[in-house]
């Protein structure tokens, strides 16, 4: 039996989806990626998900760019992602921690206005206090104006895609910073769905 | 701010999304749906996912039953799946605790013989040996012959659907015997994918 991978604490992982609701799903897919700028994180796809490895804010600055450069045919996208931070493990990915910190596709990305509605929910591991640390991070996604409720294990967020995505960056960095040292966030984020909320 | 809704110890839930690519997603997932028996699980649906909750089994039956019926015409389907047992919170769904474990979908579903790819994470949370608990488990799965490793924040499953979905079931109620008294467990499985490992 193989060993479960994981990373060190330093790193950030997300190992994450996009599912395009359209005959064309490998087009949109392929298509996005061209338009992203990957070099400063460890990337591999399988045929289940594809995992980004790296300083944090470079993980979220390629998911955010790759889920915005795949809704903006109007399709209907789905981003599924599980971020990782601190699990005990192996070091692949390493390399890219060096990386400084300019984010690679912040321009292309602010330029992309896309509504979207989400689901996110913070795992703090390893600590008995794992619900505090979770109503503190959602004051903090319910301070920067997208946070719209609790639902049955998640919290729900709407709003620009680049705000919501800045939201759940600081409630995963927030986390972090808490007596946990192992933090997971899981997040279902919607796009150009046709059922979305009227009110949105 | 409206509170974080969780659920008590005995529910179990799960938030979870079927995602078809292809144009006639909608078609896919109703015409799904309208197969399954859901009387004995509480279920509702809104844009971004759908939560059902009630009795560990009939969560598990439903799921699978959904997930199936979605993937039988070929389409690449993919299941996204949260469960979660212990969260502290609300009761919405209390009154299905009642229900008896005879599982009204589960002929239904032997009778699809369908392959899938999955990989999946067990978070048993508020204890410090969580670790402890994911390696049994992945033990557990190694015993049913449908592990395939180890990937980063995952592990890998690949089978028969009915197959793989009884392993996670076995994890799940596994490490709900554990100390952890919360238990939260991730799936991404994948139906029919054009770039599924040619070995499976």
């Amino acid at each position: 039996m193989k060993e479960i991978l994981c990373g060190t604490s330093e790193i950030t992982g997300a190992r994450f989806s996009i599912y395009p609701m359209s005959d064309r799903f490998v087009d949109i897919i392929l298509s996005s990626l061209k338009e992203v700028d990957t070099t400063k994180v460890w990337m591999m796809t399988d045929d289940v998900s594809t995992c980004v490895r790296g300083r944090s804010e470079h993980v979220f600055d390629v998911l955010k760019a790759i889920f915005l450069n795949a809704s903006i045919g109007g399709d209907h996208v789905v981003l599924n992602a599980t971020f990782s931070n601190g699990c005990p493990g192996d070091s692949a990915g390493d390399a890219f921690m060096a990386e400084d910190s300019y984010l690679m596709n912040n321009e292309l990305s602010q330029k992309i206005s896309q509504k979207v509605a989400a689901q996110f929910a913070l795992y703090p591991l390893g600590i008995p206090g794992y619900m505090d640390v979770i109503m503190d991070q959602v004051k903090t996604v319910d301070q920067q104006g997208v946070f719209s409720g609790g639902v049955h294990y998640a919290s729900r967020m709407d709003g620009d895609a680049n705000k919501v995505f800045a939201a759940m960056e600081s409630a995963f960095e927030g986390a972090r910073n808490s007596d946990s040292s192992h933090i997971v966030m899981t997040v279902t984020m919607s796009a150009n769905s046709p059922s979305r909320k009227e009110d949105q």
